[in-house]
């Protein structure tokens, strides 16, 4: 019956693909370059948009929604904007049976026609800062695809603001990446290293940008979330300007950050196993399976009750309260399907726990539970269920957390001799961190030399301390090297 | 400071539009057609979704994400449904700085593209019933656009169903008829007459349409949402087959069923007036806006601590509790703000319960509250404002849903007279209810003649009981008719 998933170490591609479709997360479309997201795919999509919205919210921003289409000249009025996206743009030229006068473009993202607004709505001092988020399917026509990853259509949220100062408008960047960063840790697992991108890494039409950073299975970095700041670009293209306590009109700075449904590909390929899916609870749609061991039982009716009681407890527990989400729990009742396919079919959906409960076990008056995520099985009385799968669902959560961090710490290496870096990034993967003397030269040899790019110049002064100075990694001057960077192949 | 509402008597439609830009619900975009919901209307939308999505999903269905470009000839393969759709379509003819070899058109719905998925994901009986929902934007390029009620680009749901037999397919045709009917009058407060359209009003590609029609300030009807009855026209034109229990393979018959960001101008001119908008405690963002009176009060941080503290009692009362959401309070501390000025601004915005404290009340330990919908003022004391606020939030829902009953109940005219008909609708508006004798003549008569169109053939078997018999309403038959038509003229 079952397809048999591609193992890791044997084909890394293969078995991210296998894992998406046979979880019937995500499927291929008949239009080129754009996926079909299946409802167990979207429920992750749905957890990760419960919880980032009101992180989001939290930092006073609203949400809003702007037009899909762009007009083909508001495109055009940030130089390097447009020099970025052009590649990319999917365009409307007819429409109601005409051929429309102007052109519209499907967004690949909104900077130009929300400015357009913007230089509406923003007068004075007082209606700063603007904080907008707009949760949106946007269009960038992409060569090479991949589920989740690389679409040519995908949903995201992208965030833009309106401030006083280049100062606040910085603050702002900086505090959407934390924001980014919380949420990547606490929700969904996956350790990420926040740092700054290079200049040609960054966003077309930005002063600055931000990324997070993080290391999958196969030790290629995904970028998981960027954060930019724009200072005037897009103001002084759109005149968006306000009336300052001074009495002059200024141009505001602004800021724009965005997530998106890459986020899952990103999660399914920091857990999930040779098995199938593992999912954080916090993104489980149901968190605990219970398969009722019915076979010769003389008693199937007794244990079918217990198995209602037990769940009911466990959704009722004092522990279950202090979880940020309420415990789903799924009992299969289907007596047509045998044991060993449905062990099968839930390891490979990903339910973070999964309970048996047969006739020997009622009479000894305990089941047997079984982590998804480390396959450790045990026997619990009867009286200490629900605690227990409260426990470990929080317990299962800060063990993701851990387990991958501690792979990324392992694949992760200081380096200084450019001969030695070319040879292991090929061989072992994996980020190399090292001086950097910030010439767009060193970064584009690395580049071509070893398909590895700059992921960032981390922030954080607590990871992997450095010491000072040292020789840039690829060109050895010593003069300049004030910043560390990490080198790695990417998605 | 503040901009004058039309009032709706002197001109309902410039009304509308008065209370959609000043309250900052939405505004104009530079794109022709579409508008852009700004974060007050958006806040509306989102407690729609909230709200509707969890009746949605306690159906079965689970919501999913499916392309929002079409290839053209998939929108050919239905005859019905490309005739319908063709003046409305965007197309997509240029991407990534090519021709595309096949145009793609910008989804006006999705029937077609999830067909295509349908006919490779349904197999077996056993697939079946397949229940999907998805939350997008869509595009029908309109001539005449109004903001929220007629726009180029909207947002909605739209659900996708496939069964094994027609009656399975009327069943949840007409369940989920009565989902939209229940959600209507629960959450909106605005009653709907739940009918099946006339042959000519039906969607492109269905069997049979059945809607849910409001009625307006203006007397004019909203269609509020629709479910049809796809029969197996899209299941041929896709082949959308599944192997039955006996063995043969047989087309699934299907249903779709949506309602869009139009509901929200439903809402406006369903309770709104002329200090602007009016919204039913379930749709609102902000629940209740206290007003401390500083003025030249001795005692101000009393006076703000006592607001702090009502603020608290308020969120955690007993009665708070019972609500099916969490009271949300503002207390507007601005000081630069005269307090005119603050209640014209609440009132536009439509905060349901507005409450003032200031020195004297502080003194009396009492507050004033005043009711948004009915401008009702109580004077009531410090120990019962708790209970009183939730108790109110609860009566203003109902009171709204039932004024709004009577209202339509008042302009809900039984007639039989062509003449009369033809007179009253055209001075006083209303909904006219006759017997119909099914023919297309007698519609197109009707609409040519009176611009009003035959809104439903209503369902409820409760709602105005009618005689057997009667002649019909336009060409005085009295053979056929076994049907009751709701005429009125519509957005």
């Amino acid at each position: 019956m079952a397809e048999k998933i591609t193992p890791r170490l044997e084909d890394f591609s293969q078995w991210y693909q296998d894992v998406v479709v046979q979880a019937r997360l995500a499927d291929y479309s008949p239009v080129k370059g754009c996926m079909v997201i299946r409802p167990n795919g979207y429920s992750i999509w749905e957890q990760i948009q419960k919880d980032l919205d009101a992180r989001i919210k939290a930092t006073g921003a609203r949400n809003a929604y702007f037009p899909m289409f762009i007009p083909e000249s508001f495109i055009k009025k940030e130089a390097e904007h447009v020099e970025g996206f052009a590649p990319q743009l999917a365009v409307v030229t007819h429409a109601g049976g005409k051929k429309l006068e102007e052109a519209l473009i499907v967004r690949p993202t909104s900077e130009t026609i929300i400015n357009s607004m913007f230089a509406k709505w923003v007068q004075s001092y007082r209606d700063l800062p603007l904080l907008i988020n707009q949760w949106a399917n946007v269009v960038r026509w992409e060569m090479r695809t991949r589920l989740f990853l690389r679409t040519t259509e995908f949903l995201w949220q992208e965030g833009h603001t309106c401030h006083a100062t280049p100062e606040e408008a910085e603050e702002e960047t900086q505090q959407m990446l934390k924001v980014y960063t919380d949420f990547a840790e606490e929700t969904l697992a996956m350790p990420v290293i926040p740092g700054r991108k290079s200049e040609s890494e960054k966003f077309a039409g930005a002063l600055r940008t931000y990324s997070i950073e993080a290391m999958m299975q196969d030790k290629k970095a995904l970028q998981a979330g960027t954060s930019h700041n724009l200072a005037s670009n897009f103001a002084k293209a759109f005149d968006t300007k306000f009336l300052d306590k001074d009495g002059k009109q200024k141009l505001v700075h602004q800021t724009s950050w965005g997530v998106s449904t890459r986020l899952v590909g990103g999660v399914i390929m920091t857990h999930s196993d040779d098995k199938g899916l593992v999912l954080p609870p916090k993104l489980a749609g149901t968190h605990l399976v219970i398969l009722p061991v019915l076979g010769k039982a003389a008693n199937p009716a007794q244990i079918l009750e217990k198995c209602d009681q037990l769940a009911a407890e466990i959704k009722g527990s004092n522990e279950a309260r202090k979880l940020p989400y309420s415990i789903s729990v799924l009992i299969d009742k289907d007596d047509t399907k045998q044991m060993g396919w449905k062990f099968h079919e839930y390891e490979l959906l990903g339910i973070p726990l999964r309970m048996e409960l047969g006739a020997r076990d009622l009479e000894k008056g305990t089941i047997v539970l079984t982590r998804r995520d480390t396959g450790e099985k045990m026997f619990v009385p009867f009286a200490e269920v629900a605690t227990k799968v409260a426990t470990l669902l929080a317990e299962i959560q800060k063990g993701l957390l851990e387990k991958a961090r501690a792979y990324r710490d392992q694949n992760t290496f200081k380096i200084d001799s450019y001969a030695d870096f070319s040879q292991r990034i090929e061989k072992e993967g994996g980020f190399y961190v090292a001086p950097w003397c910030e010439s767009r030269e060193c970064e584009e040899k690395v580049k071509q030399e070893t398909k590895a790019t700059i992921r960032c110049l981390p922030l954080q002064s607590n990871y992997q301390p450095f010491e000072e100075g040292g020789a840039c990694l690829v060109c050895q001057t010593k003069s300049k090297p004030r910043v560390r960077a990490i080198f790695a192949r990417s998605y």
